[in-house]
């Protein structure tokens, strides 16, 4: 029977969700808790493959619990929360109702990412690891503008990695919306049904391009119709990004 | 003439504010950052001397300009700003009016300091770098009632760490407050003319044993009396503390 987990991370020293040999993930470090606790292999399964240096709040992961030893989802919160690093955390366990395995990536009910902008002239070394520092006075209302540009069922082809492998590009964002959370302090908030590779950074990027004049908010929709990653603007650095949330039917 | 300077910095990867040899040190830091500047050794005075492992977010600094090279106040903060290291940075700088040499560790008005706890079931591995995590159920009751215990001008004996250097041990505490500034997550602050050593840690400290039951309100009374360190209780670590704010007439 599946087992579902949320898990937080400061993603600043990992090598980004998926287990890769010889480096820090945190997949590969879930499966070595989970290795530790039940004395078995088991695979970890997660919503989001989220790049290195990315963080979370809301990831979603599941795996099949072994039949033995048998361990209350308590006790089995516990064991792993004491062998789990410093900078990640799982914070819910719950069991996944039904006999089929749950499939988080392929079952959830969209993403939502948050990511953080200071454009204060000096960098807030407390809050660093956690926003990018664009110390330039961005124009909010164009950047709004452009932000509704993205929202809706369209094709992202300009806004994905190089090397991304997805079969197709058409993606529904729900919402793409700029908040000032405090003075020179943006969040973009970006909800979703599905995710291109970087896309998420390669909106906000584009978007810190039409808040300093580079690209205007008009010009979105010809980026979009482009299918051209080379027309849309910068890919945002991993740091600022935190995925906030994976929606999912989860018991109260 | 004297230059004031704000600091700012996360203490997880610092050795504390005094230079030490061969460690990453707050003041370290800023005299290597200023020779590169100046090409000169410049001795950097710090209003308080943080644990290692203490955050600031409005530590104060003097300490005197060369005569050359001439560089303007904001060319200055600049230049430091792009010498400085991840974690730790200038907020602002100035000029200190008149001939005399400022003296921040002196002259200051006081100093407010912010100590966090989470009293979540499992650590938040977003935050955990500057809350201590104490997962019980904590008594706020009992702990406001021992916290304006704290408060006056008092003999902080039992609330100073044992290789204290301090000849006098009695200082003045304008505020003790507890605020629970979201659920499970509690702030104690404490403002105060003058501080013993690791004295707003071990106030901390022995508030969360006030919380947990293990001292009584009212004992606050005869553990100050008894100038004895062993009677008051544990000293939190450091990583929850944060020196706020240096107080200091300082241009608008």
């Amino acid at each position: 029977m599946s087992v579902l987990a949320r898990v937080a991370y400061d993603g600043t020293d990992f090598h980004g969700f998926a287990r890769q040999p010889g480096q820090e993930t945190i997949q590969g470090r879930l499966e070595r808790a989970l290795k530790d606790v039940y004395g078995s292999s088991i695979l970890v399964r997660g919503a989001s493959r989220t790049d290195a240096g990315v963080h979370a709040r809301g990831q979603l992961v599941a795996f099949e619990r072994p039949q033995a030893p048998e361990i209350p989802l308590l006790g089995l919160h516990r064991a792993l929360a004491g062998k789990l690093p410093d900078g990640l955390m799982v914070t819910r366990v719950w069991e996944h109702p039904g006999p089929e395995p749950a499939k988080p990536r392929f079952d959830n009910g969209g993403k939502l990412y948050r990511y953080r902008i200071s454009t204060a002239p000096f960098r807030d070394p407390l809050e660093e690891r956690f926003e990018w520092h664009v110390p330039r006075d961005l124009n909010l209302e164009a950047m709004r503008d452009a932000a509704t540009r993205l929202a809706g069922e369209r094709d992202f082809s300009a806004f994905r990695a190089a090397d991304c492998q997805a079969k197709t590009t058409v993606r529904r964002i729900r919402r793409v919306e700029l908040r000032e959370v405090s003075p020179r302090r943006i969040e973009v908030e970006v909800d979703g049904e599905a995710f291109l590779k970087n896309m998420v950074r390669i909106m906000t990027g584009t978007l810190v391009d039409v808040g300093t004049g580079r690209v205007a908010p008009g010009d979105l929709d010809g980026i979009l119709a482009s299918r051209d990653r080379t027309r849309a603007g910068q890919t945002a650095p991993a740091h600022g990004l935190c995925l906030e949330q994976v929606f999912w039917d989860e018991p109260a």
